[in-house]
């Protein structure tokens, strides 16, 4: 975690304390993680090694992190987000788990680690993917409701996020778009749906936890959206820049691919330009949000400034 | 469907109509996952079409059939446990999908068509499968709840079903257990799992959507343990004693792949006997229904003499 001034130009006011936000929201994470996930040696021992395998395999914690991030800017409590962070950490992980299997990716690294079917073998590597997500529908079942946002909104919020029509709708464009000349537009369509939606979900559901105002979870949406796909122009735009060591995942796996990419279709430069105004987009969403939407902010800086 | 005196010896009262009741509530249950389900032109068209293909690949309907029969059973109406109906479905059919992958039993046939993955490659047959089981959370999260059945319930009840602990733990262990010796106790872990938990979710959604006295529950997870064990054994039956042609799947498949089944651990007659107890023990769960239990009481006499 970075703690220099942004690229952005406007300095962070509490560096290490941001950082140590940071680290402290990830640790209540991992901790709520651990503890609705059934231990390692429950008989199938094999899925559920291989489900913490690759759920604890060292992730960034992004979207939890934004869902707690939310709920704070919507003036909720940790306690009441923390089964819908887990559960959009849980969807994401089993889409990497299934993403970077033979019949679809291929990629042998993630994370700087073997991928999940490198270990364990694709038959479990899928069925621990599999596992994941149903997990994912089992924790969420566990956050509190409220009149204005019942079970049944947040079940339908998070099962949308995740389907056909949007985080598998973006797989699916994805692999078909693969060695074909794709457009911006086709591109932005696969972006939208393969990192924006869930990020969108993972802040919506942070605000929904707290039971914000109905303009709270408008502005929500309009920041998750603008940060999930400045999120996915920035990781193109890695794949290009850095090395297989530096990304912790084989590097310049997209352009032997010949997949899509911002850089590829618009060049690098336009790449950073457009990351740089989708994320200004998100800043002035949270206006609304005043100091509270502090962290939010910190939280789009740092994506800005990744490198990894 | 057969209607013919019953191998149990207990004459249908009403055989022809019995064939009627579950042709309309097949129907009623293929128009609703119709309506459910994104048409299959909705881009990106191939994995609806993938979903579509599995899931109106002509299933017995045989959970959704049971769910909305332990509806009636308990005095509830149709409409209210249609939506439960349709989301087991939907995670049978994305557990079949994923089951017949080269990296699980690496099936070519499934209900006498080529598999999913046969027709539209391995990839896009993992993603149909994810879609269809995130598909059946948000056709669940439709449903109506009541003060003592809530989303929340529901939502806990269907996706513990699905989970690592049962639906998937039973294909794992069953994954695992290819080609090694297998005990009788292993062998009823298995069929619990892999079956009987999900069939026996199916009846216990559909009394939870007719608001069901909690007798009536435990009833009905009795009865549906059993019909679910039943069910499993008369599958590894038929897969000793049916053709390629008359199951409308490879026959001989577990034999080939030295799959631990009923038959080739206890033997083919004591199987029979299996089945018939279990069923028999299914019955006498339902006595607390009295003539509102029929059709479910058929619908597991039904199962003990089917040739496919």
């Amino acid at each position: 975690m970075s703690a220099r001034k942004s690229r952005s130009g406007s300095p962070r006011t509490e560096p290490i304390e941001f950082a140590d936000y940071i680290l402290s929201q990830t640790e209540a994470v991992n901790r709520a993680l651990d503890g609705f996930l059934p231990p390692a040696r429950t008989k199938p021992a094999t899925v559920h090694s291989a489900m913490r395998y690759s759920l604890f395999a060292g992730g960034k914690r992004l979207r939890p992190v934004l869902c707690l991030a939310a709920a704070e800017a919507c003036g909720g409590r940790l306690k009441a987000a923390i089964p819908l962070a887990c559960a959009v950490e849980c969807i994401h992980t089993y889409s990497l788990i299934h993403d970077d299997l033979p019949a679809m990716d291929n990629d042998d690294f993630r994370r700087g680690k073997p991928t999940n079917h490198k270990v364990f073998g694709e038959g479990i590597a899928i069925l621990a993917g599999d596992a994941l997500l149903t997990q994912a529908f089992e924790i969420a079942a566990q956050c509190r409701g409220w009149p204005r946002y019942s079970h049944q909104k947040i079940f339908l919020e998070l099962s949308r996020a995740a389907g056909s029509l949007q985080l598998i709708a973006g797989q699916v464009a994805d692999l078909e778009g693969e060695g074909k000349s794709v457009s911006a537009a086709q591109l932005q369509f696969i972006h939208e749906r393969k990192t924006s939606a869930l990020l969108a979900c993972s802040v919506r559901l942070g605000g929904m936890s707290s039971n914000c105002a109905p303009g709270d979870l408008r502005a929500l949406t309009v920041f998750g959206r603008n940060v999930g796909l400045a999120f996915q122009v920035i990781d193109d735009i890695l794949d290009v820049t850095q090395t297989t060591q530096q990304l912790g995942k084989t590097a310049g796996k997209d352009t032997a691919a010949n997949k899509a990419t911002y850089p590829a279709i618009v060049g690098l430069d336009k790449s950073r330009q457009i990351a740089r105004r989708l994320t200004q987009k998100a800043y002035a969403a949270l206006d609304r949000f005043g100091p509270k939407g502090g962290n939010l902010r910190a939280l789009a800086e740092y994506l800005l400034d990744r490198k990894h």
